[in-house]
C-alpha cells in the first residue's frame, strides 16, 4: 500500500540531536564542577552548546507550526522540545552562576548533581530513538523519575549542611542557589521524561 | 437513547480522592506550623502524603492517555491533575524546609496561610464533585480566588514585618522561603480553580 | 461569498487592550525607577493597572471558552493571554518589592530593565495589531527576543556589580530580588512573542 501522507520522521532526528547536545553540556558541566578549572572559558563553551540547543529548539518549534501532519500528537512535540530546553537552560545557569559570583569551589554535592544530569541526558538520547519500543520507552521514563529523586536527596542534604556550617550569608546565597539551579535540572529532564511516557502511553 | 460511548466518570472520583488527600495534607501542615511539635516525625507523614498524591497524579494522566472519550476536555484534565499536584508539592516543600533549615519558630503568618490552603482544599474538593452544577462551581472558584488575595495580603505583611525585625540574614532567608514557599501553595490552588472555571465555561 | 460564520475579530481588540495597558504600567515602572519619588502613591497605581489587566485576562479566557470559532488556535489565544498577564504581574511585583522591602535606590540597571520591558510592550502592541502581516510580525519577534537578550546582559552586570560592592547581605537579597523580577518580565514578553510566532507560522 502506498502511504499518501507519509509522517514526518525527521522529528526524530531533531530529537536525537538535540538530546546528544544536552548530553555533551552535562559532560562539561560535570567536569567543571569537578575541578574548577578554567571556568571562564569552559562556561562560554557551554553558552554556546546552550545556544546551539536554543536554535534546535527553535528549529522543532518552526517545523512543527508548518506540518501538518505529526509523528506524535503536536502539543506533545511542542512540551517535550520545551522541556529538553529547560535542561539545557538551567545547565548553563548553573555555569553562568560561576562566572558572576566567582564561585570557586562548591561541595561535591554539586558535580554530583551534575552526574546525574548526564545520567538522565543519556537516557533522553536512549529514549528519542526508541519511540516505537513501549516498553523500553517506559523502563528509561521510571529510571529518569528514580535519577530526579536521587537528585532531590544529594541537594537537600547538600543545603542541609550549607545551612549548618556555612556562616557568610553572601557566600550561603551563591552555593544555594547553584545547587537549585542543578536540581531543577533535574526536574526538567524528569518533565521531558513525562512526555515521552505520554506520548507511548497513547500509542498502546 | 443508548449511550453508546458511555463517558467516563471514573476521572472524577480519582480527583475526588486527590483533593481529599489535599485536604489532609493541609490540616497537617497546618497544626505543624501552629505548635512545632515533633516536626520530623510530622513532616515525614506529610512526605507520605505526598508521595500518595503523585501516584494519584500520575494515575489519571496514565488512565488520560489511555482514554478516548473524556468527560471534559484532555488539557483541562491535565492541567487539573497538574496544579493540584502542585498545591501537595509547595506544602510538602513547607515542611521540608522546617527539618532542612531546623526552623523550630516562624511568624504566625505561616500557620495562617496554611489554614488558607486548608480552606481552598475543602472548596476544591467541594467543586470536583460538582462539575455538573455551573453556578456552583463559578461560586467556588471566586472564593478560592479570593483566598489567594488573602494569602497574598498576610504574606506581604509577614515579609515587610521579617525584613523590618529580622536582622540575622540566614534567619532571613530561612523564614522568607518558608512564606514564599506557602503562598505559591496558594498560587497552584488558584491555578486548579481556574481550570476548574474553565470546565464549567466550556460546558455551559 | 457570505461567510457563514463570522470568525470573531473581538479578540484583537481585547489584546490590544491589554498591550497599551502594560505600555502604560511599563512607563509608569521605569519612571518610578529612575527618581525613587513618591514610591508608595505610584506602586499603587501600577497595582490598579495589574488589576485592570487581571479583568482583561480574565475577560479574554471567559470569552475563548464561550466562543467556538476563534481567530487563531484557541490554546495559543490561552498561551498569549498568560504570557501577557505574566508580563504585568512580574512588573507589579517589582513595584511592591520597592514598598515591601523599603528600597530607596536601585543600580541604574533597574530603570534601564524597565525601560527594556517597554519597548518589549511597544512591540507587542504593534504585533497585536498586525497579526495578519506575516513578515511584520516575524520581524517584531526577532526584536523582543534581541531586547530579552539586552535585559539578560544588564541583569548579570548588575548582578556581578551587586555581588562585588554590596557586604550588607540583606540589602544584597533585596536589589537582587529587585533585579531578578525585572529580568523575569522580560522573559515573560519573549513569551508573548513566541506565542505570536507561533500563530503567523501556523497561518503561512
Amino acid at each position: 500500500m502506498v502511504r499518501l501522507v507519509p509522517r514526518d520522521t525527521k522529528f526524530y532526528d531533531m530529537f536525537a540531536d538535540m538530546a546528544s547536545n544536552i548530553v555533551e553540556a552535562a559532560q562539561l558541566l560535570k567536569s567543571i564542577l569537578q575541578d574548577f578549572e578554567n571556568v571562564e572559558v569552559r562556561t562560554q563553551q557551554l553558552k554556546e552548546l546552550e545556544h546551539k540547543g536554543d536554535d534546535m529548539t527553535h528549529g522543532v518549534l518552526v517545523k512543527l507550526h508548518q506540518t501538518f501532519i505529526t509523528p506524535f500528537d503536536r502539543e506533545d512535540i511542542h512540551q517535550l522540545a520545551s522541556a529538553m530546553d529547560d535542561v539545557l537552560d538551567f545547565m548553563h545557569a548553573a555555569g553562568e552562576r560561576l562566572v558572576l559570583y566567582k564561585i570557586t569551589y562548591a561541595p561535591a554535592a554539586a558535580a554530583e548533581l551534575a552526574d546525574v544530569i548526564l545520567r538522565q541526558a543519556r537516557q533522553l538520547e536512549k529514549a528519542v530513538t526508541a519511540l516505537d519500543k513501549h516498553d523500553q520507552v517506559i523502563e528509561i521514563c521510571v529510571e529518569i523519575n528514580r535519577l530526579e529523586n536521587e537528585a532531590d536527596r544529594i541537594a537537600r542534604r547538600a543545603l542541609g549542611e550549607l545551612f549548618e556550617n556555612e556562616k557568610d550569608p553572601i557566600n550561603l546565597i551563591k552555593q544555594k542557589e547553584l545547587l537549585e539551579v542543578l536540581e531543577t535540572a533535574t526536574d526538567k529532564a524528569e518533565d521531558a521524561a513525562n512526555v515521552l511516557e505520554a506520548v507511548v502511553l497513547k500509542s498502546a
